[in-house]
């Protein structure tokens, strides 16, 4: 199994976490978008979105993390990570949507903006609604949070892998600076963070990048 | 089964969708959010994003477009609309994701700034942003639908009924509008869009909402 990755990213993070606590071994492959190694010829006939994480699994090949997660949670997960119930996968999917919409837009993107990070993501959008999307995003997770240890179900899912990284590292990344979030203002999200950090097979989060 | 409806929204259509090629009967709670009964606190105990479709089922509570296709896709679809195959449902979430974020931030808010549509979303965000998210949302489509009828595997799943909607009624809503989008520049699109309409249960699209 490769995978294609981006150190700092927090999506290809997740994907190390996943594999990490499903004890898989994999390869990596360090795919450095600095130099637009995303956008060659090369790598758009894996992903024509020309992003990473990317990753191939006997001859197949699956971009976007979150597609990612479904799929080894399927693979080598049994029930445990993406159940089959449907109202259980439900649940895992609210999250999954979540992260994807307020977390991607808000959450992602504003760690992205405070560190000055190189890419038309961190520079595009309006700080307002970028904000109001990552409260948003805080919020939600801290009143599920308030009421259960984990987003969807008793135990950890795909739900809590996808949405805990750049929870965590905007925290991580921003807390001390002006304009940054601390999860200090949301501590049922802190408590959870603590639970995933336990996990069996939990990695360290990407460092914060230096600043550009 | 109840679910909280508005009639215009094209994540409520992707349900009334959804079900009715499912052949499941409901009834329509209408939700009138020009008053806002979508953030009441009796709507925000169904629902804490305060937004509609919700699906209650069985004394169930479920919310969000997608995840309510996947309970649907699950409970009532076999392996047909969602399979559970690893790659295979990979492969539909690809397209979901595609659908929530370029779909949600290009496409769908392009349609409600060109429609001048009353809401916080329509009116932030900067327009370069959603008109380069809304090509991207396009062409990626296009590029698939070009080698494929769906979007994922040999017939309809819920990839097509969560990213047909919006890029319809951009379509039907948009092309004759000054910065407007026609699917007349993506043919492999428009084809696409008659499969649809020519599934068993079919259902049109809302009408155009009167201008401002």
């Amino acid at each position: 199994m490769k995978l294609y990755d981006l150190e700092r990213s927090g999506n290809c993070y997740k994907i190390r976490l996943m594999l990490s606590c499903l004890g898989i071994a994999y390869e990596r492959v360090p795919v450095n978008i600095d130099v637009g190694e995303q956008k060659t010829d090369a790598f758009l006939r894996l992903n024509p979105r020309g992003q990473v994480p990317v990753l191939e699994d006997e001859g197949r090949v699956i971009w976007d993390s979150t597609a990612i997660l479904v799929c080894l949670a399927r693979r080598f997960g049994g029930e445990m990570w993406l159940p089959t119930e449907p109202f259980a996968m439900a649940q895992v999917m609210q999250w999954l949507v979540v992260e994807q919409n307020e977390g991607r837009y808000g959450t992602s993107r504003a760690r992205a903006r405070l560190l000055k990070l190189q890419s038309e993501f961190a520079r595009s959008g309006e700080w307002s609604e970028i904000a109001r999307l990552t409260r948003t995003a805080l919020q939600t997770l801290n009143g599920q949070l308030r009421n259960a240890d984990w987003l969807a179900g008793d135990h950890a899912t795909i739900a809590d892998v996808a949405c805990y990284p750049y929870a965590a590292l905007l925290d991580q990344d921003t807390a001390t600076l002006p304009d940054g979030f601390s999860v200090a203002d949301y501590p049922a999200v802190r408590a959870w963070f603590g639970r995933i950090e336990a996990l069996p097979g939990y990695v360290p989060l990407p460092r914060r990048p230096a600043p550009a």
